[in-house]
């Protein structure tokens, strides 16, 4: 089979890989990566200030989060009409770009996969409806699959796990890693780690201000609630390695969380609400505790020291990898060249 | 030459014809219904709920704007998709649907005219100068005009002018009539009527509340200043025809204005801002007057029953009739086939 051609489609709120912020972009940028180290022929259409292995083709030169001139509506379709106009030289185009994109599909021969990030509303279905027989669907979690939708393969994120410092001898203080946000929930975290009379430090972008303001800040001593800001690698690898636990207190279905992965890469037990992708992602007693409010939370922190750290570790090791990410993704992208030779 | 196939891209965000506001919507009826009068042969696509003597091609039940559950993003893409899913149905595609379907242009053989109904804002510039060279695009004013852009023609919109009664008789108030928002000059009409000692109605919608409670509201009173709400047909003909003028104080360079060129077809001349369109759809000392500002306006009121209000709907007659913008979009539709038989 000659060299596959694949055209990664990246979204273009944050730069890929980005710099604080961007799950999306960040997942694009490490199976782009895995994949050109694997010998594959990847075009990368992100961002002009993007950095990769891969050939970047961009029409967008920055993030336009990061630029109020840019109207992120017509740079969305500038970018996305850019892959499209030039499918004819790929083998596949793998949007990563939510539903836009499959509006364009079958207006070309390439196929497309999508990986669907997430559902942001239920108002977005009519898209993923429609080219549902059309498009190939990747889903991230199994508790992220729609019932209503057809999905090629289940594929969860994988991160770069030699970069994340395993660490057999935490300090005593509890972690929230993410964006500030009631999804996230940053003030139940803070609540647990008040209760539980133990240290809480807080990392991460501010997404919702009002919510930062009024139910994060007023809590925040700089003794036993600190707020650092967004933190990345190395400091990121080492806050999360000497956490005792990270609080994963969230308020809604979350389709996957990469901070518990990280977490538990480093050796740190995670304590989360049992909702969305969580049980698939924490093996509950063994890897960290799948919880049903911040009463079990606090409840769960009696037990966090007979977690075996190796343990956390060894699950990530064999299910949460960028190289068995890049793995399945190689696996669908040839199923789906199969089934295509089929009908061309 | 065989029959010519159209598809005529309304916009959503109301129905075609609109049942209050929505002027692209609007022009898009106006047009639809006239080339089906004279013969050809078009599939409107447009919400479902929206009516024509066209064939109705609908994937939005009804128009966004009137439906909080509808996400605009997700049915603008499968609206527009839909028509370039079925291009080879059609001899051209006419988008009133501002810049999206452009990005999807070149993905199709079928050939693409935009009437540009307007700049929201210089940020969308960039998806227009892209599709330059590739698309047709057609000015509704002379003003209008960006001179990055090239343009096959500048056509006026027109309207049916018998559903417009003359009126020479008028009564002694002033009239606004549009969208209540700084940028149609609201208060300034109010401050020209309380100078000029005469009454003052308004109607059309409140499309910003806020402008609306402190500048407007506070001067309404029920008998010099009076507001009712948005009016339709027949009631905004008698409405218009019995206003001693119109006032138009606009705040912004507008690209066209129908209210104008419906108040002059009843034989209301026009008091304008000279911004924009405005110097090309009134003469001014003729079919009312061109102002610099507000002061400027009282004082023009003066010359107001100098205007032979005949005159007024002549002018309509000869330039802005339903049946001219007809006849000047079956030019353009028979250029573009012509040049496309060259390269074709």
């Amino acid at each position: 089979m000659a060299k596959l051609r694949i055209a990664m489609l990246a979204p273009i709120s944050w730069r890929v890989p980005p710099r604080h912020y961007g799950p999306w972009e960040w997942v694009t940028s490490l199976l782009t990566e895995g994949l050109v180290a694997r010998g594959v022929d990847v075009t990368l259409f992100a961002t002009g200030d993007s950095e990769t292995a891969a050939k970047l083709r961009a029409v967008c030169p920055h993030p336009y989060s990061e630029d109020p001139k840019l109207d992120p509506k017509v740079w969305e379709c500038l970018h996305i009409s850019e892959v499209f106009e030039h499918a004819d030289e790929f083998d596949l185009i793998h949007n990563h770009f939510d539903f836009l994109p499959l509006s364009y599909s079958r207006l070309v021969r390439t196929p497309l996969l999508t990986t669907i990030h997430g559902f942001s509303s239920p108002k977005i279905l009519p898209v993923y409806r429609k080219y549902n027989h059309h498009a190939h669907y990747v889903a991230i979690s199994n508790a992220d699959r729609n019932p209503d939708l057809d999905y090629i393969a289940t594929i969860y994120h994988g991160i770069p796990i030699a970069d994340y410092p395993f660490c057999d001898d935490p300090d005593d203080y509890l972690l929230f890693l993410g964006r500030i946000h009631p999804d996230k929930g940053t003030h139940e975290a803070i609540k647990v780690a008040q209760h539980a009379g133990m240290p809480l430090v807080i990392a991460g972008i501010v997404q919702d201000k009002k919510y930062f303001q009024e139910q994060v800040a007023p809590y925040v001593n700089g003794v036993q609630i600190r707020y650092i800001g967004p933190v990345g690698m190395p400091e990121k690898g080492r806050l999360l390695g000497h956490a005792r636990a990270l609080l994963h207190m969230i308020n809604f279905d979350e389709p996957f969380g990469l901070s518990v992965v990280e977490a538990m890469a480093a050796g740190t037990p995670v304590i989360a609400i049992d909702r969305g992708s969580m049980s698939e992602l924490i093996r509950d007693g063994e890897t960290g505790f799948l919880v049903a409010n911040s009463e079990d939370a606090v409840e769960s922190m009696r037990g966090i020291d007979g977690i075996d750290r190796r343990k956390c570790r060894t699950w990530v090791e064999k299910h949460f990898t960028q190289a068995r990410m890049v793995e399945d993704y190689l696996k669908v992208y040839k199923m789906i060249m199969k089934e295509e030779g089929k009908h061309g």
